[in-house]
């Protein structure tokens, strides 16, 4: 058995730093590196492929809005059309980096709000899937698995891309299979023990269990581990120390 | 006998437009696309490509500096590393809408400032050599011919690159070859018929006459075309049409 | 009697020119200019407010969201005190270039995507409230008169703050004072006469005929003239034309 | 006797960190407020604002170039006009959020590369003058004590400005009492005791001991505490009880 651990990486800027990178890159088999619009610039892109490229980790384009100042996580009432250009834009400068490093990009993973309005929004998920396809249709989409990946997931499949699913161990969950909202306590799982034990269960099993105690199926191919908080590094190294002691080895499906 | 006929394509921004694309497009062998720098977004690109692609001309990344509000005419202080992985972000997202429209891009031409301090400075030539190489080598450089080519030219071929060298038939030029400085009386020349005379010297004889008269060797593979004047449609159009009277085509040297 | 004329001005970008202020501002009262975000920057609008005094027009913030690429016309998903803070920040910098031309500030008039906004979400009309109180309460606020004013007419005028009404005489209004979507054909008028026609009812009558006819009271202090099209000259003249012969004097109603 | 700790502050971008304002702030008597450009956003300017009223923290302008992604520290190349105006522009949106705090703004230190340029180019020391004349002439103007200073402490004293001499405690001082560039080993201070001792020096005696033993008078009226180093809240700390052991008050010249 095997399963991907991704994360979101190189979402430092200029003189500012964010997430340890170099800390997390040792336990993951996927990054997905910002293109610059949210998050990173020219030289922490470099920086960041190499990383990956040293740690045998696959990588993955990690596009966002142009709002450097909300990073990403605020939406931008963009049309279909400036989404899919968005992406071919982004996408096409990091695979630049890819090949200044003697590499190939392997995904797409959508960030912040723009993931989360492809999951509701059927527009702008036929934007990120129609970008993937007319830069290289071999590119995979990283969707939400569950419910939650609505029309982000749908749509992608329809259009004949490469898909894989992913879950979030340290996220609540629904009932019905969607993420519970930032907004809401308990939205965030912080025990490294308790994330690690999700992360088998979605793993080992395909399920997670909600909010109220139901067993959800959402047979994820991909964990995320979230890179932004201090005990990330601690959480990463928890999650794959439990996934390899039961036998499960972490592996990008993509590379 | 033919010769290359460039044009700096692409740079409108937003609601913002610049140039007259469409117009000019018709004369010319080869467009020089802003890649979001400098000038231009993923909406001109996408747009641009397609124009350059449906006029069958050759296409070639115009990248610059990070200064939309000085349009990339103010030297930044970068670091070469710094202006290596501009250039690699830009010419990325560039190939990437190349790919979108089924096409590739043919050369590299950096903008304003950059292309300025090339001629003059060795390490910032070097480092859009270096640029060229890691994304990818087939790339053309495109680097001023003459004395004023300075580092540019010396150092892209010393790296090994495929380089074509360039002339301005409405710059005037100094005896030892330089171009005579935007700030001087009679910098630029306005007469189609004077320019497009120039020109056709410049494709058929490899010579310019001087500011004082002299006739300098400078043996240019393409010519620019000043594409932000109103006049620009004129000048393009009539330089072509002298070249084509007296036998020479107008032809991308690299597609 | 006496109207206010208004104009969104100083919405060039760097090389990008954008709007004929030159020519427009001869006939305006009122100019409200761009603070560098959606449009403008310190060139800009150092020149604009320069104009303004030499011509006598009274000067206002027209703040918008940091968005240039999409022109302040994309929603941006901010929250209140985001608002409230550009705002705060936008207005601080055009109070700047007044006192440097030795005049003050007379009103706030949001952009794009924000006015819009404004009228219809309460929280983002108390936001911008909230940035005119707290940098300084005598700006006066302008909001769109009629029912299409929304929350932004009325909870600018419960906090207190002076509020003038604004209308656009060559703007579509539906039968309950609504302007009518710039989507549906016939939204916008293009003929001066016509314009200028509605322009003279609406600053003598207070009244505007709807798209089905009906008879609008909207009650205007203000009349918006759009700056960033071609004829915009040609109406702005003729609005002021038929205004005076009428023996309505065009004037600022605050300075 | 008395003297100013100064330190730069407000410095973080949207979801980015950077210093430790909190703890700095109770050690200084000056705050210097990034402006947005280098640095900052309407939102950390606000932050910022109220936590140096709170501390009763006299507050300053700290302009800088706009190039967020090099922070500030490249030369741009900037026109004088571009100066003025951009300085006029990030001065005002300052003052702005000192009104909405019940305060004004008191002093001018320009950031980075724009600091270290007034030094050494007249036009540009004049440039910087000339924005603080035209948004308020009462702004004193902070300019590098000794002859490091060169223009920016001449032209400020000749037209008129009020200006206050700063000096760097944790930086090592040529023996012509310019400050040795960072490139060089030894050219920053680490330990807290050495630089309180230089600090103490500077503010009692007028004095700093340069690199090679001489000593230098530089006359201090501002002395500048880092803000984005680790040690820097110890550093604060560390100056002011020296200071304070030894009768001297911190507390700024301006207020």
């Amino acid at each position: 058995m095997q399963i991907d651990l991704n994360c979101d990486m190189g979402e430092a800027f200029g003189d500012y730093k964010l997430g340890n990178d170099e800390g997390i890159i040792k336990y993951i088999s996927s990054a997905n590196i910002a293109c610059g619009w949210h998050a990173g610039d020219p030289m922490v892109m470099d920086k960041t492929v190499r990383l990956a490229v040293e740690n045998g980790v696959a990588i993955g384009a990690h596009p966002g809005y142009p709002d450097l100042m909300g990073f990403g996580r605020r939406d931008m009432g963009c049309t279909a059309r400036e989404i899919t250009n968005y992406l071919i834009y982004q996408i096409g400068a990091l695979q630049a980096f890819c090949r200044a490093w003697g590499t190939r990009l392997t995904h797409v993973k959508p960030h912040g709000s723009l993931y989360n309005k492809a999951a509701a929004d059927e527009a702008t998920a036929r934007a990120i899937a129609e970008a993937i396809i007319r830069v290289d249709p071999r590119l995979v989409y990283v969707a939400l698995a569950g419910s939650g990946g609505g029309f982000m997931k749908d749509i992608a499949s329809e259009m004949g891309l490469n898909v894989i699913y992913e879950a979030f161990p340290d996220r609540a969950y629904t009932s019905s299979g969607a993420l519970v909202s930032r907004r809401e306590a308990g939205a965030v799982l912080h025990d490294p023990q308790v994330v690690a034990a999700r992360a088998l269960k979605m793993a080992r099993d395909g399920l997670v269990t909600a909010s109220d105690g139901t067993e959800i199926a959402i047979n994820p191919q991909t964990l995320c581990v979230h890179g932004d908080n201090p005990q990330a590094m601690e959480l990463a190294r928890t999650i794959r120390e439990i996934l390899n002691a039961n036998g499960i080895t972490v592996k990008a499906s993509i590379s």
